[in-house]
Order: C-alpha cells, then structure tokens, then sequence
C-alpha cells in the first residue's frame, strides 16, 4: 500500500488499522519529517482547504501540533473555542460541526470530553454524503489514535530511522505503566503495538487496571498481552517503557493513593530502569507530573527519554494523516 | 452599477441601502461563491491589508464567517479577545480601535453587545481621515448587515441561482415570526426586504411585537408590512418564512411563556407549513433551539430548511462585502 | 554594524545593548516602516519560521503587534493561551517550552508576570544548544526591551525621520512621569536613553521612586539622572515627557492617592506642558487611564501625542527585532 492506495477517509481509532495502514503512516510521516528538516518547511499539499480545529475540550499542546501541521500543509486554519461558542446556546454538537461543513470546512478534528462524539459526527457527515473527514483528535477514554502513531513513529524511528515499520517491533517487550483504565493514549496504544507482535506488560494499580480490562481485548492478542500490579516484571529486560499521565483526580476517586505513595510503587527511575535492556527508552504522552510518573532528572535526560522526539514526531505524523485523509480519490 | 462604482465605506447598517447597492453584492458574492468552489478557493484581492476581528460580543459562529471570508481574499487577521484585552484596563472602546488602527488595520470588523457602537468608531475614524473600514458585525438591538444580506443572497439565490437580484423578491410573501422587537437580524431583514417589496408579515406574541413597532417603520413602506400576533395569518400562502432566535433570557424578563407553549404558539412544524406555498422554505440564524423555534425533524430536511445554505451565503456574501469596502477609490 | 553583522540571539534585557546595536535596530526598523508603507506590506524574512507567542501573562495588545510583525515577516504563528494550558496540569513553563522547542518553535515570544522567567529559558535553551531565540515581551517588574526600543525609534524618528540614530538624542532633556519603581517599560527606557546621553529627570511620589531606586542604575550614568517627588523642574525645559501607566491595583497597596489626587500633583496637561520646549511631545506605552496619567484632551492632540507613533512604530521595531534574531549566522 501507498499513500495513493489510501482508503481510510476518518481518523477515529485505532482498533481496526490494518498492517498496512500503519506502514503507510510511518513511511508518510518520515517524507513529511524530511519537509520540516528542509529549508521552506512547507508543501501544498492541502492548499484550499479548509482544517477546523474543534477542541471543546481545550488542549494547548494538542491544539498547537494540530494547527502547526495543518499550517505546513498550507491549509487554512479555524479555531473554534467552546467557551465563546453557541454551545451554550442550546445548539447540539452536530449542529455546531454542520456550520462548520456549510462554512466550507473539509477535515474537522475534534476532541471532547466524552467518548464517541466524533464517530456520531462521522457516521452523520457520510450519511449526508459531505465528503468530510472527521479527525478524532482525543474522545473521552476511548481513543487518542494521533497519539498512538505519533508513538509507534517514535518507536519504529529509534529501531529504524530510514525505514520505520511496524514490523520492527515483533517480539519486543513494551511496559506500558500507570492509569491504563482511564487512558484513551493506552488504548490506542494497545490496538497498534498489539497489532505489531509487541509483547506487551501492563503495569498499574489494581484499581487502574482490573482483572475485567482483559475482557476488552481481542482474544487473538491475549497470548502476548501481560498483566502485573506490581511494577517489577513488567520492566525486567522491557525494550521500551511507555508511561502513562495521571490524573490527579483520579485521587479523589478513592482510586489512587498519594502521588507520593504513586511514585513510590510505579514512578520510572533510573534504578527501575537497570531492571530492563540497557538501551532501554521511556515514552510519555506529555504534559509530565514531574517526580510522580518519572523521575524528574530521568525525564530530562536524552539518553532514555522519548519525550522531546514524541512531541516532534507528532507535527510529522499528524501532517501525513492530514495529508492521507485530505487527498483520498 | 458594478463593483468599480461601489461607494460605500462602512457596512452599518441596511437603513439606506440602495436597491443598487443591494443588487452588486449580490453579484459580487455570487462571483466569490464560484471562487469558493473551484480548486484554489483564494484570490489575492485583499493581500497586504489587515482585517481585525475585534468581537467584544463572542461569537465562535459569525466571527468564523468573517476570518474564513478573509482568509480566501487573503487578508492578514487579527483576532481581538476581549476577555484578555486593556478594555478591563480603563481604556475606551474607541482607544482600542485607534491602537489596530495605529498598528495598520484597514478593516475592523466589529460585534458589540451595545447599539451604535461601530457607527460612533466609524465617524471618529472619518473625522481623523483614517481611511479605515467599519464592518458591523451585530450591534445590540440596532443592525447586523451581513447577516440581512447573507439572507437577502440565499432568498434571490433560490428564486434564480444564475442571476441573484433585488426585484426577483418584488410582491413575495415572507413571514418573520420571533422575536421581532429585540433582534437586529429583523431589522435588518425589514430594511433589505421592504426596499425589495415584500409583502412582509410578521408574527410574535404582543409582548415581541408592540403596536408601537410599526412607528419604527419608514411609512412608505407601511403599506407591506403586517403585524400579526398569532401564526396562522402570517404563514398563509408564504413563500419563505423567516424564524428568529428565541433569547431565554427574554423569559426571565416575563416577556415569554414556556418555551413549550412558545413551540405550541409560534414554532414551526410541517403541519404549520401546510398552510404556506407548497415549495416555501425557511430560514433561521443561528444557533437554532432545537423544537423551540423550529421543530427538530424539518430543521434537518433539506428539502425545507434553507438553514446551511444561509451559513454558506454568510462566507462569500462577507467575502464580497469586504472585498467591496477593500477595495475602494 | 549592520544586519548582517548582528550577533545577539535573545532579547532579554537593554542593560547592555551597545550604540552600535541600537543604531542597527533603528535603521533597520526604518528600512521595515517602508515595507509597511508599501503595497505589498510583506516580505518572506522568516518564511517557514514559526514564532511561538507565549502570553503567560495576558495582553491583546502586545500579543497583537506581535503577531503582526511576525506575519508581515511571513512566519507561522502559534498563540499560546494559558488558560486552556498544560501549566494547570502540572507541567513547568520550562516544559511547555520544550514542548514548543520540539515542535518546531523557532522564535519564542515570552509575557511572563514574574521577572526572570524569559531568561531562565534562554539559559536552558543555550544549555541544549537548541538554537532557539527567546525574546521577552515583558517579564515582571524587570524589562520590556521592545517597548524601550519602540519608544527610543519614536524619539529619534521625530528628530531624524530619515536617519533614526541613537546619537540624536545627546544632551535632550527627558521627564520620565509615574510608577518608575514597578515599570519594566521605565526599566527598558532608562537603560536606553541613558546610554544615549540624555538628561534624565524621574517624576514621581517618594512612594514610587525612592530614593534607594538610585542604587540600581550604573554609576557611571548618575550625572545624568535626576530624581524629583514633583512634577515641575521635571518639566521645565524638557524636549519629550513619557508618562508611565498607572496600575490602579498600586493604590490598594497604600502607594497612591487617589487616582484624582495623582492626576492633579502628577497628570500631564496642557497648562503643564508649557514648562517644556515649545515643540515638546509626550509619550504612554498604553494603555491609558484618560484624565489620570494625562488628560484626554491632549492624549488625542495629535500635536503633542506621540501615543498612536509609538504603536505603529511598535510593529516595525518587533519587525527588526525579529528578523535580526531569525537570521543570525
């Protein structure tokens, strides 16, 4: 497959990429890197058209990659800002996407509070036949699917910079630690990594990751997915460890103990990180609780942090998706 | 006349539109809708000039309209957020707009919740020869011109998509039915739509609707204009009807019943439109309250409500307006 | 020194700008006033550069001009907005930034209310080598280099229109009026106009300019300083009077009088100026409290009131400023 083959008109999740997809998206985003390395740092490519960046659950720093990617690909930007918008007006959600659509918008990326809102606006744009692209740019706890991939990009990158593929990651030992329940970033991760052949360690709480999480999982994965609520195994001789932000008010859900008592049992260290392969490398979505998912020395230092290539990583891959959903036919 | 003979500086208010004034942006927005849907979707015809949204009233919607409609005649934009502004600094609406004037705005596109408020800027900035354009976004219970002529183009649209033009509404019936006595969309309506000769009947409850309104009215006009507190006679034999957007707050001022029987009394419905043309369609503002002023199923039928094609009008009806008042002399 | 020859990456502070730099931000400046008078109003300096407006502290204003210049330079813009920011969920502003840096940040553009804070940054974005320029946009009580050099092009552009030049200003007579203690912008200016040679009077009540503020200014400067607790020998023969913005939340502090009571021992006004050269002219960084700093009246005369030069001049020195700082090397 090649970005020409591209089928795929919403970005909503992860659960049903194919193989194929996800190779596209890595080689698409490793062209579009090499543009953002290059003098001009722009192309074309979605000249006219029109990205709504539809945030009514705000995000500064998912906003701003959105935005910049869209602005490289020359298309024109509209913010929209829930707390001045006619929300409160008693106009619904879709209501509010549909001016956007008779406005002229071609690609809206959404991000809401509650899961599933940019599916109902997919499904409603195709049944109106408006040739909209819907970009789930983060719903409620069920997907983050920019994040995933910006994530396997960063990955597959470190194993191979010219040639990134999910194949790369067959076999290797992934940690994902910390809320995994509440996580729309792990379960976006867990549908591309298990997708891979990552053998993949869950680290968490009991009460941030049940028993009854298995159930959620294709049964054809379950033989490479592991479950601990102690940190231990899940590090020992793991390729990567991807930690999760935590929800500080997960705590007073009675869910979490202190922060302090967190880090304790589940913050990444450099001790912790002796118990995995030596060239072991920690990822994280960001924004960072300092000294509570990782230690703060440990987050700052290039030799195991992801951090900064993640953040990186995401203009590349959210511009090859732009790009994937903006030039289909 | 054609664009090249286009006069008019400010867009205040439709009080003094000429039928010829009315008939080139007509024209001239139908040229900027087939620029809309070709494949470039831009033209040069404001590069260079600053556009300043300065929206001291939020709104995502209309302010959207404009930076969209900017943004195709490629126009630099600076948007003004009032929540961060000086403005709670001690300085005076007219000091903030001889600040974007000193920085180089040529266009100031001005929403206010108080009446008169761009007319009183657009006066100081022809009494210091500024040169600067004063584009009424919506100001208190006074004006909203481009939301009268995003309305004017969508009914003459309808009547003859080639050739959109003032007299196609001449002997027309249309229903206004709202909130007539706080909506300057209505005023604005009454002026664009009088000056075309319509017979135009409006429908409110009485508090909505005083006797007294009629002496806002130019009496030569009176003669085509009906006041009617009940529905029914408004809606005979319409040709088009016209919904306003119904302010909850007007029911804590004791000016309304319940929404409810608001619905029951004046909203629309497709047994209400019985007693209209058989191909009448409705239009409505924006943002709608769903089964309040319109019920909910023929808000969404295509086949009567005109409610997307308004906020299509609304890019390239702005489009023309500014490239209009850009592009004077 | 010309463009081409400039070396300083950050714009942090003027206290130890050289002649040479500030002559070269001058013309450069002027070569930028002539792009803004031009038709085209544009040029491609910074094409494919991405100036990141950081307002931790909120101002529409400075943001504005800001984001104007950047545009006329051709950048890509990202506004950061606070509220909606990360910097509630536990991130450090150094974090943010980093996040801004991977992205893709070539310029940042700082507003912090606590001093120091852009400098701490360019400290650690030098420590990674990370080539980013920071430029502080007002950082607390401590500097706000682009307002000091705004005002100092202002003032030397009504002495040489055609040839802005530091020296111009040898031996002027300068009244400084206000809150001299807390203002980052009488911090920027006494470093430039001291090194320009000007006699220096500072007007103040004893409560906003002690006595101990001496101590801070470089002693080989103090002969031309001159501190007053009234506004009448600050006056007396002066060529410009700046006037400072009075933060009302000073008097709650027990540091002023009324606002009444300080508008009559320190407000410019008419009566006043003519203790000053005949063609004095008087400067606010703005925004102004009419009829307390200055009276309104003479604030819009435009024979005396530099205020509207300075803004436009605001847009052309941050022009320079960042086109100096995008182009090193």
């Amino acid at each position: 497959m090649t970005a020409t083959s591209w089928t795929r008109k919403h970005i909503i999740s992860l659960e049903d990429f194919s193989n194929d997809e996800y190779d596209t998206v890595l080689t698409t985003a490793l062209s579009f890197q090499d543009v953002l390395n290059s003098r001009t740092k722009k192309v074309p490519a979605l000249q006219g058209q029109v990205v709504a960046n539809m945030f009514f659950e705000p995000s500064t720093r998912t906003r701003s990659s959105f935005e910049l990617a869209a602005k490289r690909l020359s298309a024109d930007i509209l913010n929209f800002s829930p707390s001045t918008s006619s929300l409160t007006k008693g106009e619904t959600i879709l209501d509010t996407a549909k001016t956007y659509l008779a406005m002229g918008a071609n690609i809206m990326v959404i991000r809401h509070s509650q899961s599933g809102v940019p599916l109902n606006i997919a499904v409603e744009m195709d049944r109106l036949n408006t040739g909209v692209s819907i970009f789930n740019a983060g719903d409620g706890l069920h997907q983050h699917p920019s994040q995933g991939l910006l994530d396997l990009f960063t990955l597959c990158s470190i194993l191979d910079g010219k040639n990134p593929r999910i194949s790369l990651l067959k076999d290797k030992k992934i940690a994902i630690v910390g809320d995994i329940l509440h996580s729309r970033v792990a379960r976006s991760n867990l549908n591309s990594l298990l997708t891979a052949g990552v053998k993949l360690h869950l680290a968490a709480p009991p009460t941030l990751l049940p028993k009854l999480f298995l159930d959620t999982i294709n049964p054809k994965y379950q033989d490479n997915l592991f479950l601990h609520w102690h940190i231990q195994p899940a590090l020992e001789d793991a390729d990567f460890v991807m930690t999760l932000r935590l929800q500080k008010e997960r705590m007073s859900d009675y869910l979490l103990p202190s922060l302090r008592e967190y880090h304790q049992q589940f913050g990444i260290t450099r001790k912790r990180l002796q118990l995995c392969q030596p060239n072991v490398k920690v990822l994280h979505p960001g924004p960072v609780n300092r000294g509570v998912e990782i230690s703060s020395d440990l987050m700052d230092d290039p030799q195991f942090s992801l951090i900064q290539d993640q953040v990186t990583s995401g203009v590349a891959v959210r511009m090859a998706l732009l790009y994937l959903i903006g030039n289909l036919k």
